[in-house]
This record gives C-alpha cells, sequence and structure tokens, in this order.
C-alpha cells in the first residue's frame, strides 16, 4: 500500500459502508438535513476479569476533532463510491447523491458537546454529543467511535496503573506490542491518563514530551560477542556510561542481575562518579521483580549509590506492580531498609498490558441516535433493545456531577433539557433501569453541581481550543482526588452513581410505551 | 495533531528513544556498520484464557516492507535529534552521529528473509530475519515488531473464527472499536487469516475488496421519530428495499426481532419479489441467536423465502458461533428442518473480539540479536535469561518444515547454515529447551521436507513481490489442510513439534557455558 492509499484510507473513508448506503437511503427520502443528534456513551466500565474498573478517562476528542476538520469527499472518494456496484452489476450510489456528496460531504455543520479529555467519566452518561444534518452525523459514526473508545480505554488503564505506583513515575513501554499506528494515539491517551512519559519518539516529539529509554539487551550482546577488550557486559556499560554519562541507565539481566549485572553497574558506576558524574540508575526486565530490587538496592546501598534510581520492566500492570510494592513493604525490613526508601526509588516501564489494556481490549462505547428535530423541534428517538439495559435515554440531555458536603462527586444526574437542578430544593435521582430504585439528594448535603458537558464545536467551528495535555492531567488529577476511594478500588469497585431526573425518566418510558403500541398495531 | 506531525510520527521516528541512543553508541565504538542478525519471533501462542491457539498465521511483512522503504532520516527528524537534551542540559545526540545518520538513516541496506504471509507459523521460529547494518538493524526493531506483532495475532484469531464458521462468510466489522487507524491494519490481517470482506470502506477499497454493510438501528429510529407515512420500521424496510432491491439486508431487532422485525421484513421481501427482485437477508444482532435464527428461518421459509441469507452479529468469537451452531444442530429438527439447510444460510458478522483479539489482546513477538558478523564471519550471540525458555537461538539459521507420510506438516526443525536434511538418512529433533527428549523421524516416515524462510528483500531490494491477498489466503488453506486436527482444536490444542537440530543445540550449550564462564570471571 502507498502512503496516498494509506492516507485516503484514514480520512473520510474511514467508516463503514452502510454508514454511506444509509446517507444515500435518507437523502432519498429528503431527510438527510434534517438535524439529528447521535450520543456517545459507554455501557460498562472495563472488566479485566480478575479486576474491574470503577471509573473511566475520558479521552481523544482532540485527535477527533482534527480529524473531522480534514475529512471531506474528494474528487477521489466521489469516484469510488461511482464505481461500486452492488449484486446484479447496478451501481451503488446515485449520481444525484454523489453531487450532493461532493458539496456537503464534511463535517462543517457538525456541533459537538462534550467531557473534556482527562475527566472521571461513568457509563450510560453522554461522553460527546453530535448534532448536525442526519446523513453526516450518521457517517460520522464510524471513525468517532474509533477515535474515541480506544483511547478511552487506555487512559483509564494508565489511570489504574499510575494508582498502582503511589507517586512513583510510570513510562509508557508499548509500541512494539501495540496495533500499528494506532499506538500513537493509545500513547496520547496514556499520556492524559497516567503515564509521565513514553518511549516511543516520533508521538513523544508531536506531543512535546521528551522520549524516554534506557537500552536494551541487545547492547550487551554485541559487547559479549565481539568481546572488544573482553570485557562483555562490563564493556557494554563502561561504554554507555562514557557515552551518556548524565543519563546513565544500565539494563542488568542479561547474563545474571545479582552475579553479573549489578556488580558490573556499581564499577561503573564508582568510575563516573570518580569521573564526577552522578549515575541515574539499573533497569530490571526479569525475574521476580520485588526480590531483586530489595537485593539490587542491597548492594548498590553498600556501595554507596542509596539514591540511584531502579527501573522495572516486563509485563507490568496495575496488579503486578501492587504485588511488588506490597512485597517490599513486607520484606524490606528483612534486608535493613525501610520499605519506602525503597519505593521511592523505583520507575515502572509499562509496555505490552497498558497499550492493549490486557483483559479487556475493548470499550464498550456506542454512538445512537436520540433525537432528531422534525419541523422545529428536537423529537426524542429510542431503540427498545432486547435488555431493559440497553434501551437508549432519549432526547437532548444535559449532564450534571453532583458534590457532596466532602466535596466527593456522589452521583452523575443525566436531565432532559431545560432541567435546572439549582433551583431544587431535593433531587430525585431515578435508577436508570429499576423502577423501584431512586434516592433523594437534600440541598444540604450538596455541595456543588457542575455541568460536565461542553459545547467544543459550533457548526464545524471550534469554540473551546483543547488545552495541552498538562491541563488534561490536571483536570484527572482533580476528578480522581474527588472520588470515592471505593470507586477507585482496583478489584470490586464500589459503583458510582449514574441516575436520572424524574422528567428523563418518565420521557423514556412513555416513548417505550408508543413504540410497543406502534409495533404492535402493525 | 496536524496531519504533518502525525505523518512524521508515523515514519522514521515510530521507534523507541532507545534504539537511537543504542545506535549512537555503537557508532561511538565504530561497529555500527557490522553486519548483524535480528530474529523476529513470538514465544507462545495466543491463548485467550477459557481457550488456546495452538498455531499462528504470519502476516504484517508487505506493510511493514513498505513502511522501511519510505522511513528515513530527514532534515527535519534530524533537528528534532540535534535539539534533544539529556538531564544535565547536554545534547543526546552529537554532530557526527547526526552526520551519519543523516547519510545512512534509512533501511537501504537491510536484508530480509521471512516466511511468507498467511502461512501458519509456530513459537520460536523466526519468521522474519534482519541482517544488516548493526544500527539501522536496531533503530527497526519498534517498527518491525509493532507492524508483524499485532497483524500475526489478528489474523490468528481471523482463522481460529474462519474456522468455527465452518464454510459459511465471515465479514469483519470491528473499526468502531478497534485501535484507532491501526485497525486499517488488523483488517488486512483479517483479510489475510479468514475474514472474507471488511465492513471499512478505506482499507477495503485499498486492498481491493468491495466492502460490505447492511444498515444500523438509527434508520428504523428516524422511521419511528419522524413517522413518515406512520409505517415506523415497516416504512424504513421499504425504503431501503426501493433504494437497494437487488442487495437487501434488514436489520430486525430495532423493537422486536419475531414480532415485528422478521415479519415487516417478509412484507417488504414479497413487495420485492412482486417487483421482481431477490431479497438478500436478515440480520440479527442481539438475543439468543442460536434461537432466534431458527424461529426467524422458520418464518422465512413458511412465507416462501428458504434461501434468504440470516446474518448474524453482536458480540461474537469463535466459541459464541461454534455455540451457536452446535444449538441449531441439536434443536433444529424440533422446527421441522435440517440444521445444515439453516447452517447454510449464516453470515456472521464479527467486530470487537476479532479486532481487538478478546482474550489475549497482545503477541508475545520479539526482536532478538542472534549474531554478529565479526570481520568476514557470523558470531553467533546470545542473551542467557532467567528461564532457559527464554534463552535465544543463536547465530544464522535455516527453518525446515517436515511433513509426514500423510501430508501432513509433523514438525518444524530449525538448523545452522549449511545443514541439508535432504542428505540425512535419519532426522535427530531435538527438544529446545529439555536436554533429555529428542525424537529421530525416519526418511521413509517423510514425505517433505520444505525450507520456509524466503529472502524478500536483498539490500533493500525487492527480489520477492508481495503476492496478493488471495494468494496469501490460499497459502493460509494450504497449510491450515496439512495440520493436524488436534493442533486447529479451539481448546487444549495438541503441540506441534518446533525443533533444534543436534548442531544448533550443541552451538547453544556452548554459546551458554562460554558466557556463564565470562560472567563468573568478571
Amino acid at each position: 500500500m502507498t502512503p496516498k492509499a494509506q492516507n485516503t484510507a484514514q480520512g473520510i473513508l474511514f467508516t463503514d459502508q452502510y454508514q454511506l448506503t444509509m446517507a444515500q437511503l435518507y437523502f432519498r427520502m429528503g431527510v438527510h438535513e434534517k438535524h439529528a443528534q447521535f450520543d456517545h456513551f459507554f455501557r460498562k466500565y472495563p472488566d479485566y476479569g480478575s479486576h474491574q474498573a470503577g471509573y473511566c478517562i475520558n479521552a481523544g476528542l482532540e485527535q477527533l476533532i482534527d480529524w473531522m476538520r480534514d475529512a471531506r469527499f474528494g474528487d477521489e472518494e466521489i469516484e469510488y463510491l461511482r464505481s461500486q456496484t452492488g449484486r446484479k452489476g447496478e451501481r451503488v450510489f446515485g449520481d444525484d447523491f454523489l453531487v450532493w456528496l461532493r458539496d456537503n460531504g464534511n463535517f462543517d455543520g457538525i456541533t459537538l458537546r462534550a467531557i473534556p479529555e482527562g475527566r472521571v467519566v461513568h457509563p450510560n452518561v453522554p461522553l460527546t454529543v453530535v448534532q448536525g444534518p442526519l446523513a453526516m452525523a450518521q457517517i460520522l459514526e464510524t471513525a468517532l467511535l474509533n477515535q474515541l473508545n480506544y483511547p478511552i480505554l487506555i487512559a483509564t488503564k494508565a489511570a489504574r496503573i499510575k494508582g498502582a505506583c503511589r507517586q512513583q513515575p510510570l513510562l509508557e513501554f508499548g509500541v512494539r506490542r501495540g496495533p500499528d499506528t494506532g499506538v500513537n494515539a493509545g500513547i496520547r491517551a496514556a499520556l492524559i491518563g497516567g503515564a509521565d512519559y513514553s518511549s516511543c519518539v516520533g508521538i513523544s516529539r508531536a506531543l512535546g514530551f521528551p522520549p524516554k529509554g534506557t537500552h536494551a539487551h541487545s547492547m550487551v550482546q554485541v559487547f559479549l560477542a565481539l568481546d572488544e577488550g573482553a570485557e562483555g557486559e562490563l564493556g557494554a556499560f563502561r561504554a554507555f556510561a562514557e557515552i551518556y554519562p548524565d543519563d546513565c541507565v544500565l539494563l542488568v539481566d542479561t547474563i545474571d542481575t545479582l552475579q553479573s549485572g549489578v556488580p558490573n553497574a556499581i564499577t561503573v558506576f564508582e568510575e563516573l562518579r570518580r569521573r564526577g558524574h552522578e549515575p541515574v540508575g539499573i533497569r530490571l526486565d526479569s525475574g521476580d521483580l520485588a526480590f531483586l530490587s530489595i537485593q539490587s538496592a542491597k548492594m548498590l546501598n553498600e556501595a554507596g549509590f542509596p539514591d540511584t534510581k531502579i527501573f522495572l520492566s516486563n509485563e507490568l500492570d496495575e496488579l503486578v506492580i501492587w504485588q511488588i510494592i506490597t512485597q517490599i513493604e513486607q520484606e524490606a525490613h528483612h534486608y535493613g531498609f525501610k520499605p519506602n526508601d525503597l519505593i521511592s526509588r523505583l520507575v515502572f516501564g509499562v509496555g505490552t498490558r497498558l497499550i492493549t489494556s490486557m483483559g479487556d481490549s475493548a470499550l464498550s462505547g456506542v454512538y445512537k441516535l436520540v433525537a432528531i428535530d422534525d419541523n422545529g423541534g428536537w423529537k426524542p428517538t429510542i431503540k427498545i433493545a432486547e435488555t431493559t439495559a440497553k434501551t437508549l435515554n432519549p432526547g437532548y440531555k444535559l449532564v450534571w456531577r453532583i458534590y457532596d458536603k466532602r466535596g466527593n462527586a456522589t452521583a452523575d444526574l443525566i436531565s432532559t433539557n431545560g432541567y435546572d437542578p439549582g433551583e431544587m430544593d431535593n433531587l430525585l435521582l431515578r435508577h436508570p433501569i429499576d423502577h423501584s430504585k431512586s434516592r433523594t439528594l437534600r440541598r444540604e448535603r450538596i455541595s456543588k453541581i457542575e455541568p460536565i458537558l461542553v459545547k467544543v464545536l459550533d457548526e464545524g467551528k471550534i469554540v473551546r481550543e483543547s488545552p495541552p495535555i498538562e491541563e488534561m492531567r490536571r483536570l484527572r488529577e482533580r476528578d480522581m482526588d474527588r472520588l470515592d476511594a471505593g470507586v477507585k478500588r482496583l478489584m470490586n469497585p464500589h459503583i458510582y452513581h449514574v441516575s436520572l431526573t424524574q422528567e428523563l425518566w418518565a420521557l423514556k418510558q412513555n416513548l417505550i410505551k408508543s413504540v410497543n403500541g406502534n409495533s404492535s398495531k402493525r
């Protein structure tokens, strides 16, 4: 595939075929320019099998908006659609539709409200709300889901892993096991969600972060094989320290961590120090990382390097890191030092399990038609699914985050348009599915009510510039600080409340009845 | 991010920072242009938890070669590296190295041997062997792993799912849940591994496949909400049939599959037939797909549509499809028809679980230095890992696939260079790890010995053009036909033998001894 073909495949044709056939149908019915509203939301938190998320981190919006700005049907795309034929050889797309698409096939008419990147988000809450001409809002579905679902998944995993790291640095190392160029979006999400830096050069540069790294086993192997000066691993370490005297992190497990790697590293660190440089650290990439951290720290301490960092890598994730830290806490004192003195030296490099969200590799994000403008008024739409849990929340909606007296987020409340919880004495929170469940929050128990959907695009124009990633991280940290510890728990988290107002709940019930009535009339 | 920044991030800087710092070190040591050999192989088959793969399908090579052809250090990349600074503010990369990199920073010196895309492959067998100047072969690591690991993972999953589909069509539907633009590589791999078509327009076009699709719930919702002619779902179906009379597949579960969707579809199908068109089928996207298939088929049969297809979608994978087919086999006769009459009408649309390889979202593919040319002769290199299983197979190697008398592949044999199993009366196959295990194959029990590594790049020049995807599929089908049923089993597959020749085994043991000797001398 040529780079040009690849770029075309990443442009407006980065969509499902049925979006285009439906768009033509809307065109033929004359409804293609009626304004429609689609909600993007996810149905369930990631469930990693042995552990589960109790919150997600929103991400991906800026990339989506960048894509929308450039994606449009040009001559090449129109020609291709003109060439498509169906089962009987007839053309799939008519000239009338293609002429319309050539002139209108862009996202300049789309309005977006969204929850900002970096914020904590929950299931069934609209994260991105799309309004615009039906045909183009329909065509947007595939790319929007693609460009938001994966980043949310990875930002969420990064937040969990960062949480497990205590205050220690988290480096993203996953390009090699990640999904082709998609990893760049994943790395961006990881940087929003919790990774401090990435090893990947290109995307780090694009986002303004310095890429981080140490060295690989191959470097040591070269010295072992070529035997330059017969020094093997020690020679490799010396060469590295010579060239990077102030950035010297040595990978110590090519031969034998405690018998060879750490002693050789100490030799080189001593030489470095004599030359006036301070070593940065060692990296452990195999074996029992907790045990080896303790033993290495002991050797480094005895050699006079009590502050050198210990980088850990090799199939890490939130549980493995939690286990490593727990083991250090339990065992460090047997070796004569305080657990925190060691933990505060650790740096975690996480690859595969972060960039692929190992355990749950997809977010259940969907994009659903919830309202259509029928000659001047939003008409709510619904899909009666096989399970009540999957039945849509219809119409134009607002989302409010309710904070309790301690300042913690206690619920997300979804309302119809026009509702203002600021005016209420009490808030009635209805369970979205279970008719028998509701909860009343008295005004005095509420410290703040925050609308969390923000308009970012107004008919294609950016009305809120994406902030830098540092700002997204601050939003994340602030939201995480205001989340109950139980919700942040790695396993069996407490369930955060996502509720409907009485009005929205009633609207939904009425729509279900009316559609069921319609269908039985058939 | 601008498209330009994105393209740069996908070019030669699509690598890990440590590859560049190591390359500079090799440059400073004067070994950067020594020829090195790196093997790409995976360590374990994907393990999906409740089920496991017993083979993989190779994929990704053509895309890698396309990328290598275009990736090189230009002014922009060099300027960026020049701007990088370390911990003390000093420049990371010196001008001497950057001058060399500007002139030599490309893959024109790289030679590749590889197992062709579409072929069945196994752990620890070199799939792609890279030879070339050490610095550039090192820099290639990250992108190579990225561009091969994910496609192999997805092609493998697709082959498993295709196997579960019996002979029925498999459509790839996964863009919306896949990893950003990485899905395009995943879809290509799925098409090699077993998917017949994809719903995604752009990549289908680039690869020369027609994209496939039906319609979404939103189309029915529009008609329910706007109530054009008060026909709701029926009106939506009529509109679709009107516009696509010869390609009419109707999604029947927006309201109620059996009460509303299927009866409305039948009404429209009858109308279509009166106008001289034959309907294609219905799609079921929720509920008990086996039960609903049977009931829908019964209704369609009674209405005179015994041949219309039944498209199934909704979180399918190889186990779910297996279960659906099993249930149909067990229950169809209760409803008066033969299971195969129904099964032969099914079309499977698989999204999330294929494109993310749900259950095991990463291939354990690695890229390891195995030899370096020390003034005219390949010198094998090794890494003594913490586990014997991870210790490298050193040196320049050949790979032979051995077929038994039935014509089935019985083992992959890895040998040193110069070995010719055609000359042997008996083949001694050594277990790669367990010293006590070996197997002797007598000549008369062998029907064929096939070298499976093929030279594809010779110092940057393509010497074997990538065949079309159809040819890769034929390779896959042929290899799958020659694989024991036990190896193809979805759960607890039989373990295919990957063995070493006596010579290679002995070389490995000697190297381990010599490195251990070296390290204890320290």
